[in-house]
């Protein structure tokens, strides 16, 4: 059995990078990680589908043993991502789309340098402000810090395998498929497409 | 503007290579290298479509100029890839495909490292023995040292980025699609995307 791609995928806030995922999560083999937390639900959220919401003990006992893949403090919090579950699903063949931000996937890049990583881009900063305020959700004030976050997570980009603009959502779909798909027929990942041929004379 | 990409394949006779490429070819963007050789043209052979028809004096001086990617002799003949057509094709962004077997490929991979190496396999030994025996142009025997040849060559596939195997025409070729696309989309080879959204601010 080959072992599943594990695809941690970045982008800046405004990129679209969840609806691209939602559409590659169609696929019956790929799956997506749950962030773990110990910040308290909020109404509505699920424990294991929005998070796996964990007490600080647990969390804290996790990072001991080497159980966070990646973890942060944020606002007196913890958020990170659980190893094992990550693990069992590509030792199941599964891939595992782990949408995480810049510094996160760094880490991830030190522990597991055979993931994937993929950054979706806006077009422009230009595309990213429209966007940002077509929301209208966010003040001025909101929308000029996250665009200078933007700029300086983008510029990160070039640490990343491939880079996605996400201009019309099908074209930043199908890239993505493709290079899941491309990666699927690496030499490195499944070396043993070869011996299988071989063997069968 | 972006180079193109030199996308360099091999596979074994019977492992339908040329239907692939056929198929691949059809894109506006990607073009076939044509080799070079000094053997007479037979009947029908167009010079420049087939092969760059040269005399022996111009080969040799194309190898001392260092003017051929990869050359070999065979039957006291040259054949090789002049370095020039595909250097300016690429330098117009175009892709090209180099069909070549895996000692070329493997003269290609040190001058070339950036090169996208694409392996065709057949879906088995025992099938590319019922293709090659359907064909019924070659002898048992002729067909047996074509079968460990076949054998030979492919366990260098592993030296390879990517295999396709080519079981159902229409999936090879979408495989070698999806190749090109993620090769596209590698922050490698076209970091100037990222520019491009960053300066349009």
């Amino acid at each position: 059995m080959n072992k599943g791609l594990l695809i941690v995928v970045s982008g800046p806030s405004g990129c679209g990078k969840g609806t691209v995922l939602a559409e590659i999560l169609k696929n019956d083999n790929i799956f997506y990680s749950v962030s773990a937390t110990t910040r308290a639900p909020r109404p509505g959220e699920v424990d294991g589908v929005n998070y796996h919401f964990l007490t600080k003990e647990k969390f804290e006992e996790l990072i001991g043993n080497d159980g966070m893949l990646e973890y942060a403090e944020y606002c007196g919090n913890y958020y990170g991502t659980p190893r094992k579950p990550v693990e069992d699903m590509l030792t199941e063949g599964k891939h595992v789309i782990l949408e995480i931000e810049v510094q996160g996937a760094m880490k991830i890049m030190e522990k597991c340098p055979d993931a994937v990583f993929v950054f979706i881009l806006p077009p422009s900063l230009k595309e990213l402000r429209r966007r940002l305020n077509k929301r209208g959700t966010e003040t001025e004030d909101v929308i000029e810090k996250r665009l200078s976050e933007a700029a300086g997570e983008i510029k990160q980009a070039y640490k990343y395998n491939y880079t996605v603009v996400n201009g019309e959502l099908s074209e930043a779909v199908d890239d993505l498929k493709a290079i899941i798909r491309a990666e699927e027929l690496s030499a490195k990942n499944y070396p043993n497409y070869i011996d299988e041929v071989l063997e069968n004379a």
